[in-house]
C-alpha cells in the first residue's frame, strides 16, 4: 500500500518566505560535477589548499559495555580515519567535499543515516518526508519562525517554555500565546477551548511550539493520548505542530523511591533494542498523516552541543523554504561536524547508535534517581513543596506554595514573584544555582486576543525552581540539593 | 596617546534588535565555572559523554616552501593533537570546552589569534573594537540585515553585487539601491550625488554593502583613495559601511602580458612579511575613527568554505546586538571548526599564517595570469570585447558590446539581455560554464526614492560574463576559455 502525499501548507508561509527568490547561482551548481562541463561558474576554492589532510579520531566502541563514559581503551576503543580524498568507510564524508561549498541540505552519507534512523524511530504515514541538516535546534527553531511568521502573527507555546525560544519569537514581533499545562504536559481541553473561543478578527495561531519530552523547564512529558488529541485540534484549527525534541532519547523508567524495587527495574532496564524502541514515547511525527508536523532533532544532548548539528524532519514541501533560507544564513552545518558525526555514526551503525542511546538512558536514570532521592531526603516533606520526578530529560522542578512563606503577606505583599526572587538570591548565596520559574513564563498578555481562560491558574501562589542533574557529578548534585533543602527549611520555618 | 571610544549608532538598529531581550539564562551561565557554586542551572551535558577523545590532524608546515598545495610529508608535515581535556599547545581549545554550550562570541584562543591578526593588518583608530566569531560571511551579512534593517529600509550596494547577499535583503523587504561602479569600484561622486539628491521624506540608507577587494561579480577592487571619500560621505549622510572581505588576501600584482617582465615580477613577488603587509589595500576599518565600519572576514577562501567560520570586526557596541542575535540562531560556530582552526593557526603562529597567505597569493597569481593569457589568446581582439585583468579575488569578466552581435536588431529586438541569455545557453552547450552578469544586478527600481542618476549607464548595451579561475586546474581553465573564445568568435562573426 503506497502512502499518500503530504498536503500543501504554503499558505501559512511568512511574507519573507513568499518573497524569497532562490539565488540564480544555485541553478548551475550541479554542473560542478558534470564531467562534460568545465566549471568556471562559482568561487569554489580547490581542495588542494584545504590545510587538513586527514583526522584520526579516537571514540568509544559499541556496545559500550562498561558505560558510555568508560575509558577509551581495549575493546572500548574505535579509531576512525577521515581523509581529504578517500572514504575509509562507506559512511565517510571526505574532507574535500564536506569542507567545500554546496549541499546545503547536508551531506548524503549523514542524511542517509538519519533517514534510516527516522524509519526506525517513527511510523511515517505520508510518502514525501525528508530530513534537512541544521546547526542545531536553536537555529532550526529560529528558521521556523522566519519561514512561517510575520510581525504580529501569533504562536502557541506551553505556559512555561524555553526562554530563548520565546525570546526569539518576541524579538521578531511574534506574539507568544500560553497554553495551560499540567504534569502530563499541554491540556488538550484547554487548548481546544482557547481556539474555539478565539477572538474573531484577530490572527489565529500559525503554529504550536512544544517540547513534548522532558519539557524545558518543567521536566514533564506530554502523554501519548494527548498528542492524538492535540493533532486533531491542529487539524480542526489548521495550525502546524513544531515538536522540539532535544531530550527525546533521555527517556527513562518512572522514578521509584524504594531502592530494592529500583534495583530490580534497573536489571530489567538492560533492554533489548526492540524493547527500547517500543518503550519510546509516540511522536507527533508518527501521528501525522498530512505533513503538518515539523520535528526538530539535535545531537546536542546525545553527542555534544558544540557539534552545532541537528536535523529537521518534515514533508519535502515544508523543507524547501528552510533550504532556501539556510542558503542565505548558515549555508550548511560545519563540514568538520558533518564528517566527524557521519564517520562516527556510520561506523557504529544503527545498532551501535541504539547501544549508545541505551547507555545514555542508563546514565540519566542514575542521575535522575540521585537527584530525586536527594530532594526527598533534604526538602522538607510538607504540603508547601511538591516534587514531580521526571520520566525524561535533564530537568527537575521543586514547586513551592509561596503563600506558605512566613513573610508572604508582611514583607512580600502577597506577591509570589517577590518570594521567588528572594529565594533565588538566597539559594545562590547558599552556593547552588537553580533557576526561577519566572524566567520561563510564556508572555501572552500583550495581545487583545487572549481569552481569560488561558489566564486561569489553579494554584496562583505556586512558584518553582528548575534544576538539572546533567551538569555535575552525583556527589556535587547531592551536596547542591542539600544546600537547597536547608535554605528552604530555614526560609519556611516560622 | 590613548584612542577615542567609538560612537553610539544604536539609533540605526532594527525594531527587532531594539526589542530583543537577552535570555535570562545567559545572566547565570558564568556561574558554571565558579568553584563555590554547584551549578544546577543549565542543561549542560557532561563532557564525559562526548564520544570524541581526541583528534590527530595532519597539516602542512610553514613556510610551505614547495607551495601550499605540496604533499604533506617531510618538513612540510605538521601533526596536531587536539584532545578532550588537555591543551597540547597553548592555542588549543580542548574539545570538552569547544563542544560544550557557552562562549557565543567564540573561544578565547581563537579570538586572541584574530585580535593579534587584526592589529597586524589594520590600523585601528578607536579603542573599543573587538571580534566576534561567525558561521561565515553569509551568516554575518544576514545577521547584519537583521540587526539594522526593518522592512522598507533602504541599503546601498554596488550596481552589480553578490546575488545571494542581495536576495537575502530583498526577501526581508529591504530595498537594495544600486551605486554606479567602474573598473576601480564604487564612484564616490556618483554616490554623493545620489545621497545629496535623495528624495525627501523617504527613508535614507542605513548602510552600504560593499565587497571592496576582488568584487563579486566584477572582479574589480575599490581604490584606496575612494575609500576615504566614501567614508567621508558615510559620515555626511550618516550610514554604516559594511565591508565584506572574503577575497581580501587574494590580492596580487597587476597582470602583465609580457612573460619576461612577469617572470621578473614573480621573482620580486617573493615578498618579505613587511613588504606583503605594506602591499595590502587599505581597509575601511583602518580609516574608521568612529566605529562606523563593520568588517566581515571569512576563512572560506583562505582555509576552506566548509569550516563555516568567519569573524566580524567592529566596535564592541555594535557587536553586542550580533551576540544577542547569535545566541538565538547559530549559538556559536561549530566547536570542531573552532578547535581545528585554533589548533592550526596558533601552531603556525602569525608568521606562519602570513606564509600561508603569501603562498595563496602566489597560487592565485598563477591562476589569474593563466586565465587572462587564455582570454587574450582566444577571445577575438576587437572593440566588441573588453578584458579587465583583476588585481584580487577569484573572478574575471569578459565584457561584451551586445549591439555588435550580427542579430542584435533582427532576432534580439535590440535587447542586450536577450543576447546575454542566448550566449549563456551557447556557452553551456560548448562545454564551459561562466555566469551571465544579469544574475548580479542590484535591483533598485522598485522604489520611488531612486533618482535618475543611478540609472545612468554609459554603455547601455554592455553585457558581461563572470568566470572564476579558482575551481579548476590550469589545463582545464585554458581549455574552458578556448571554448568560450571560439563560441564568441562564431557568434559575433557576420
Amino acid at each position: 500500500m503506497s502512502l499518500p502525499e503530504s498536503k500543501d501548507f504554503s499558505y501559512l508561509y511568512s511574507d519573507e518566505t513568499k518573497a524569497r527568490k532562490p539565488s540564480p547561482l544555485k541553478t548551475c551548481i550541479h554542473l560542478f560535477s558534470d564531467p562534460n562541463i568545465i566549471f568556471l561558474g562559482g568561487g569554489l576554492p580547490l581542495s588542494d589548499y584545504f590545510p587538513w589532510e586527514d583526522l584520526e579520531v579516537n571514540s568509544p566502541m559499541p556496545p559500550f559495555k562498561n558505560g558510555i563514559g568508560a575509558p577509551i581503551e581495549g575493546d572500548n576503543a574505535m579509531q576512525s580515519h577521515i581523509t581529504k580524498l578517500q572514504k575509509m568507510h562507506e559512511g565517510d564524508i571526505p574532507l574535500a567535499r564536506s569542507l567545500q561549498y554546496g549541499l546545503s541540505q547536508g551531506q548524503p552519507e549523514l542524511l542517509n543515516f538519519l533517514r534510516d534512523h527516522t524509519r526506525m524511530i517513527h511510523d511515517m504515514h505520508y510518502a514525501d518526508w525528508d530530513v534537512l541538516a541544521t546547526a542545531g535546534n536553536t537555529n532550526a527553531w529560529e528558521s521556523t519562525l522566519r519561514v512561517f511568521c510575520n510581525r504580529g502573527d501569533v504562536i502557541l507555546a506551553e505556559a512555561h517554555s524555553f526562554s530563548s525560544s520565546l525570546a526569539a519569537a518576541q524579538a521578531q514581533g511574534i506574539i507568544t500565546f500560553p497554553v495551560p499545562i499540567d504534569a502530563d504536559g499541554i491540556i488538550p481541553e484547554k487548548l481546544e477551548a482557547i481556539l474555539d473561543n478565539w477572538t474573531e478578527g484577530t490572527p489565529k495561531p500559525k503554529l504550536i511550539y512544544t517540547i513534548p519530552t522532558g519539557q524545558n523547564p518543567t521536566g514533564t512529558s506530554l502523554a501519548d493520548e494527548r498528542k492524538h488529541e492535540i493533532y486533531r485540534i491542529a487539524q480542526k484549527h489548521d495550525f502546524i505542530i513544531v515538536e522540539d525534541e532535544p531530550y527525546y532519547f533521555l527517556q527513562m523508567e518512572k522514578y521509584v523511591r524504594d531502592k530494592a524495587v529500583r534495583q530490580k527495574q534497573a536489571d530489567n532496564a538492560k533492554l533489548q533494542h526492540d524493547e527500547f524502541l517500543a518503550s519510546l514515547a509516540r511522536t507527533f511525527l508518527s501521528i501525522d498523516t498530512e505533513g503538518r508536523v515539523i520535528r526538530l532533532d539535535s545531537f546536542s544532548k546525545v553527542l555534544a552541543p558544540g557539534t552545532r548539528l541537528g536535523w529537521i524532519t518534515a514533508s519535502k514541501k515544508l523543507l524547501k523554504p528552510y533550504l532556501s533560507l539556510h542558503e542565505m544564513t548558515i549555508q550548511a552545518p560545519s563540514g568538520f561536524s558533518q564528517s566527524l558525526i557521519s564517520g562516527l555514526l556510520n561506523r557504529w551503525g544503527q545498532k551501535g547508535y541504539l547501544d549508545w542511546l541505551l547507555g545514555l538512558r542508563h546514565e540519566y536514570t542514575l542521575k535522575r534517581d540521585n537527584a530525586i532521592d536527594a530532594l526527598y531526603d533534604f526538602v522538607p516533606q510538607t504540603k508547601t513543596f511538591t516534587i514531580n520526578p521526571p520520566i525524561a530529560g535533564m530537568f527537575f522542578t521543586v514547586n513551592i506554595d509561596a503563600a506558605a512563606h512566613p513573610q508572604f503577606k508582611t514583607v512580600y505583599n502577597s506577591d509570589p514573584a517577590a518570594v521567588e526572587q528572594h529565594l533565588y538570591e538566597e539559594v545562590v548565596k547558599s552556593g547552588v544555582l537553580v533557576v526561577p520559574g519566572a524566567w520561563f513564563i510564556t508572555e501572552g498578555d500583550t495581545t487583545p486576543t487572549q481569552p481569560a481562560s488561558s489566564k486561569e491558574n489553579n494554584a496562583p501562589n505556586e512558584i518553582f525552581f528548575r534544576g538539572t542533574y546533567a551538569a555535575v557529578s552525583p556527589e556535587k548534585l547531592r551536596e547542591g540539593l542539600k544546600r537547597l533543602g536547608e535554605m528552604l527549611q530555614k526560609e519556611f520555618s516560622a
